[in-house]
């Protein structure tokens, strides 16, 4: 049985700020999607980065993402399709100029927040996400979010000659299309950790979740995301990477 | 008789703004400077520059600078020879990203604007330049000015086990140490085009310039630095690509 | 009879890059809006363009935008109207900085591209900027867009205690609904200077325009946006003011 | 006896990234010096910044920076004194513009990082500086850098009709002229909080400091630069403030 990849963002300090506990969740994660600079990150963090991933041998994904430091690229911005293709390239260029110099090179990426969730929404946008990684590599992975109908996506990527990851999550409640139910509403996100190690495995196994309205999803799931911001959720992730060794070796 | 290489900073548009005559230069070239986004450029300005390269065959070279693009990168910024390297790893990396999507490759790197002036002063920002260029890929050439007394460049080179390209100027006065003489000083930069196609031919061939002290002056040049900016100035480039084909074939 | 001022975007230009031809137009018109570093300009530029437009009398309007030099601001960004509202404050406090240091005031506020767009079609971002310049100065006019159905901006600025100035185009064509046509649609841009005068004209009287369905349209005109963009353009704007002097004097 | 003034700091944020503990520090500070945008902070960060200031009483300064949001301003820039006065006005406007929506007004002003430093070293910077404070508002006072020798600040300041507020420190230690000691070398930060009140009570008192090479250092002193990092220095602050209010009633 093949268990699903964890994964977490990474490298989203910028400057003087600091983000995120990356050396703490670091050893528990198999990929780390390490930000591009346009939303987080700059080149002395993204160095930083790669190189404690490559030491313990975590796979890089990268995390680019719409030009929006000050809203940390969670807010849509109006590009055109190749505005996006061109903007993926550069950031995923970048990156592999850090890892160059750690011996290391990207094996998959992943969009973040806005244009993560609008290309999933816009087909022509998400066409262009994918012209970008096939050019520069066309054996990356591209991670897009799973849904309950996950077939236009692999259409999708087949014609474009690109693989694809689907991503769920462990830690959030779905509806009956394997939409993420939106966290404005009550009980969009789990935090009893019992509950989401319960859904990581169900997702591992290939399991029907429930969904809000009570109704059977099964989501294809290559990658489940976790997260790295603080203690508890650190905890959740060495949770999921426990059960799944038990899962493994069962 | 190997002549030297005409280089010309390029795509050094940004957004709206339009900068430079680079459709018209492009072909009396032999190498493009592309800016990388820090100074000037961005991934679509990359992109289509990038492009232009390819279809006249002209080498593509990282331009890499400060990040500060309301001063166009000719601000000294005082930052450590480690922000340096990883912001030149950034930026070499971000347009071979580009370059992958038009099946081209990066060929050379030349540091730009301030960044370029301050390495020739301080070994230290000089090594951390070094640093990036090997450690993406220690067969690029980098770009240093020429002086009247280059040993110390090719020493620290060799060292680094890199390999430089010294450039010139056809079209600036040089004081007796091969620096070029300041702007703000009369008679720094020649107009005339037949005095600078006649330092062109002088540096091709390895004569003596006269310095401003009236002394003969000796330079390297693996390359000359020519300009796209004007009529005028692309005028003297074709004026120059004339001149060395009599050169080459006499 | 009081003709329509004439507004025309300024300040454009950026660091290196020179945008727009406000030397020439500046003597033509009657409103400067001015860029305030978020989609162009920056604090040089800011202060040489309100010392033209105060060498001319020429009023000065803040041109706020969404934060996006590289999109020129023309690029929905999903900012909420709180966000809005401090990066307006922070933009027209920027201009008046820069104003005081030439002895002038902002006389009013004009949101630039895609955010003037945007507040056009949603009440809540409309409310956000309406907060801003009311907080600022609740003296200083808002422009808006004109449409057939100026109501809900007058009532709305009226509960908000500001007041509004209509703005339409003399070179753009409208719709029945007194919205401009794309400009991807044939016939939306007016490039014949008669055609334009003769618009301009019927604005300032009062008159209806025909729309693009043949229909009457009448629109509230208390601006009228030119630009100075290129040498046709600022002898449009000749036109128009010598036309309105005729009509001024008639 | 009149108290030095304790500024601070503050309004460091930056989108998505938190930094400083403002909350818990403004109630023990007079002044707040409140970053404008260019070496940290946001419109929205600026506006909650002005209004917890203002719900405290805290005075509120500008705190300009050089463009340098990745190096937090700590980096010196090269730019020309017309430039930085440029740039001063502009963030000094474009607090004032988030503060009219509070109520409140700019009470003097605070170079940060390597733009405070950088004009204490260089007369044609520092009187760029002043150009733009004087421009604004000639009755804000300047911060600037105690020295033991603070006649030509005095006198330069008294030439362009402007007040200045000489700024010490408390957890510092200084040369025989006044310079801090350089952070590289050791002992130069105090880290016990009953060295750090001796200091800042000696300071008010007008009593000589012990200089690093033993000699008895006289610094003049307005204000006194104090930090909300972290609990540790915030306590330093509520104990420099409690010594300050026995010092007042004895």
């Amino acid at each position: 049985m093949v268990m699903p990849l964890l994964n977490c963002d990474m490298g989203e300090s910028f400057g003087n700020w600091t983000l995120g506990m990356d050396d703490d969740v670091m050893p528990f994660v198999d990929c780390a999607n390490i930000a591009c600079g346009f939303h987080a990150s700059d080149p002395h963090v993204m160095r930083r980065t790669v190189a404690l991933a490559a030491r313990h041998d975590v796979r890089i994904g990268a995390h680019p993402a719409y030009p929006d430091l000050m809203g940390f690229g969670r807010r849509s911005l109006a590009c055109t399709p190749a505005e996006v293709e061109d903007m993926v390239l550069y950031q995923i260029g970048a990156l592999a100029g850090l890892c160059r110099a750690e011996g290391v090179t990207i094996q998959y990426v992943k969009p973040h927040g806005a244009l993560y969730n609008d290309m999933a929404r816009d087909p022509a946008l998400l066409e262009g996400v994918m012209r970008a990684v096939h050019a520069y590599d066309a054996s990356l992975p591209l991670m897009v979010m799973a849904t309950a109908d996950p077939e236009p996506f692999r259409t999708l990527a087949a014609e474009m000659g690109l693989s694809i990851w689907f991503e769920t999550f462990a830690d959030r409640a779905y509806d009956a299309q394997g939409h993420l139910v939106s966290r404005r509403l009550p009980n969009a996100v789990h935090h009893d950790e019992a509950t989401i190690v319960a859904q990581a495995v169900a997702l591992a196994r290939g399991e029907a979740l429930t969904a809000s309205d009570g109704s059977a999803l099964r989501l294809p799931c290559d990658t489940i995301c976790v997260h790295g911001d603080n203690p508890e959720s650190i905890a959740a992730v060495r949770a999921i990477r426990e059960a799944f060794g038990r899962l493994a070796s069962a």
